[in-house]
């Protein structure tokens, strides 16, 4: 509340500029008042298994916030949410810029909700702190899936690192989840670590392809292959079909080369087109009969538990390091002591070991300070 | 020396028991007035430094001691040989069990020496702590190079982590490159992450392989085949020169499906028989041409200005992990709240937060009591 009167509301900052005639002081005012509204974490989670939309995206927003005051009130309604998530198909999709995963997704979405799905489509991208949101930051972009009362699409969390966007997300898995989305899209572009950070919060991973001039097979990204369970090349219409299956074709023998999924699960391939809808089902298809084997042989629940094991062991080695690398004496350090290191004048071990110690010591001396 | 008393020398614990006519007892004093002089870190570094074998052998013995007091000598000892180390071809050799490590680095050994090469073979086996030296354990594996005075086999290091062994490892290449050894051969056994930690420590990666039935792409543990610089496919003579061949050309198109290298080198694969000691030659002009190329490009300079910072930070990082995980209270939590994140629970994220937290507390209570 500290923060209100440098922060005022939009509406009030074009005090003294009439409003245009058709607008409702009433409407307005019922706004202003449900903003200043902060919900109890009860409401909220009262919302959410209600499958109120407001309530889940005030909910996100909490989650998503940096304000540590909100982090406990975010954890109260993750850990009241828990108990009803987990009942949903999440799957990942991957592919680089220009591969249509908007369109992919639109069409995909717009198949699923007209199956009765309801469908929660979310997006892992850390540069979107930078770029400020490439990928479904425009929403236009799937204008038929945003208007579907049964789709609800969130942008990329904002974040510095990996790690706290893909908490972000994985949170807001479980509050959609929570609210009823029995389908869960969630996006990611080609670079970095993200798609590793994705497929370990799904359950089927979706690698997106186009046809390319002959070089389908080269500048694959290390171990993207290895972690799809089926690649899909888009935009097999036109002109581009024959191009399309030939893909298909090299991908399924290269596909071969990878050794064999725990799951006993072998990675399909198919083609399709988002613009004509042609392959869209059989890509439902794929993945029903994958639930259904890995379902049957336990695979699927192993591998949840694996992940939930996963995502509370990766914080903490993440936060350990961050702890590390913000304090103030290793910032001054780290990099002549890397260039020490690089030139050969001390040895990595010896340098890390001074590191660390310098990290212990200032440590105590904060603490005797406290 | 405190030790001394409850490990009794060998050589003592069989007093009472006449020793054969032909041991000479001047000789049993010899060794056991050597055995008992501690060499200073300054005659140890000069020992190494004149090539002396002995000297590099209990520098390497201190260094792989897991006794406190010996740390500060080891690092004495290395940070004195790293401005006379780095002038060596470091070599990682990999390959599962039954593909001819061994008998190929025997042959290899040979032929290097033969060119008037000092070559020094070591071994990351993290396992070998269990099975008592699974690799280099056995040095009449090796029986013709083990008697080559310009050769110089040292068994893997033991240890618990692979962070450990690999770190040992790392300190043994300094010391025996500073020994004048101008060849470095790194063994490691085609399980685990060793592979990945010795493919961070040289500047040539070699993939053993030999001629399947059929199947040679089938099972690549992953990531492997992504590193090599060469796939050679041993055991190449009689009746299975055929299968080798085929077998080079598979693995040749199959290594067209990575990302090109950073150093511009394109892998190579070619086949050898370590009997008959056919195409061994060709690995070595392989290894010369890589080493013209990167040298040209200065990417050999980079890599191993990356490597030493990398060591750097693997260490930061591993003993970060190390000192959390060892922690008391964390040791008696850790079970349990990953049970409780497996079955949903807790989110991990605030399981995480929930031990990150204690551990921080306990720290803070310990150094109060100090």
């Amino acid at each position: 509340m500290q923060n209100k009167k440098s922060h005022p509301s939009a509406l009030n900052e074009k005090a003294g500029i009439a409003p245009p005639e058709t607008t409702s002081l009433t409407s307005i005012g019922t706004i202003q008042h449900f903003r200043k509204i902060q919900p109890s974490a009860t409401a909220l989670v009262e919302g959410i298994l209600a499958g109120n939309i407001t309530a889940l995206s005030r909910a996100i927003t909490l989650v998503e916030s940096t304000n540590n005051n909100h982090l406990s009130k975010a954890n109260e309604v993750i850990n009241a949410c828990l108990p009803h998530s987990g009942k949903s198909m999440r799957i990942g999709i991957t592919g680089v810029p220009g591969v249509g995963k908007s369109t992919f997704i639109e069409a995909f979405g717009k198949f699923l909700t007209n199956q009765g799905k309801k469908v929660a489509v979310l997006a892992v991208d850390p540069s979107s702190t930078i770029s400020h949101g490439s990928i479904l930051g425009d929403k236009t972009r799937m204008e038929e899936l945003v208007k579907d009362k049964n789709a609800y699409i969130r942008p990329s969390a904002s974040g510095e690192t990996l790690g706290g966007v893909a908490r972000k997300t994985r949170e807001t898995i479980t509050l959609c989840e929570a609210c009823g989305f029995d389908t869960i899209i969630i996006e990611t572009v080609g670079v970095g670590q993200s798609e590793t950070a994705v497929h370990s919060m799904v359950d089927f991973f979706l690698l997106l392809k186009i046809a390319g001039a002959g070089d389908e097979l080269q500048g694959i990204k290390r171990g993207i292959m290895e972690m799809a369970d089926a690649i899909v090349i888009n935009k097999a219409d036109g002109d581009n079909i024959k191009k399309a299956q030939f893909a298909k074709m090299e991908f399924n023998r290269a596909l071969h080369l990878f050794p064999a999924k725990k799951s006993g699960w072998i990675p399909k391939t198919s083609t399709c087109s988002a613009i004509t809808q042609e392959g869209i089902p059989v890509v439902w298809e794929i993945i029903q009969k994958f639930l259904a084997l890995t379902k049957e042989n336990q695979s699927f629940f192993e591998k949840r538990k694996e992940q939930n094991q996963y995502w509370m062991l990766e914080t903490i080695n993440e936060q350990l390091k961050i702890n590390f690398y913000n304090q103030h004496e290793i910032q001054n350090l780290l990099e002549p002591t890397k260039k020490a290191v690089q030139n050969n004048e001390i040895s990595p071990f010896a340098a890390a070991q001074k590191l660390l110690n310098l990290y212990q010591n200032s440590k105590n001396n904060q603490q005797n300070m406290d």
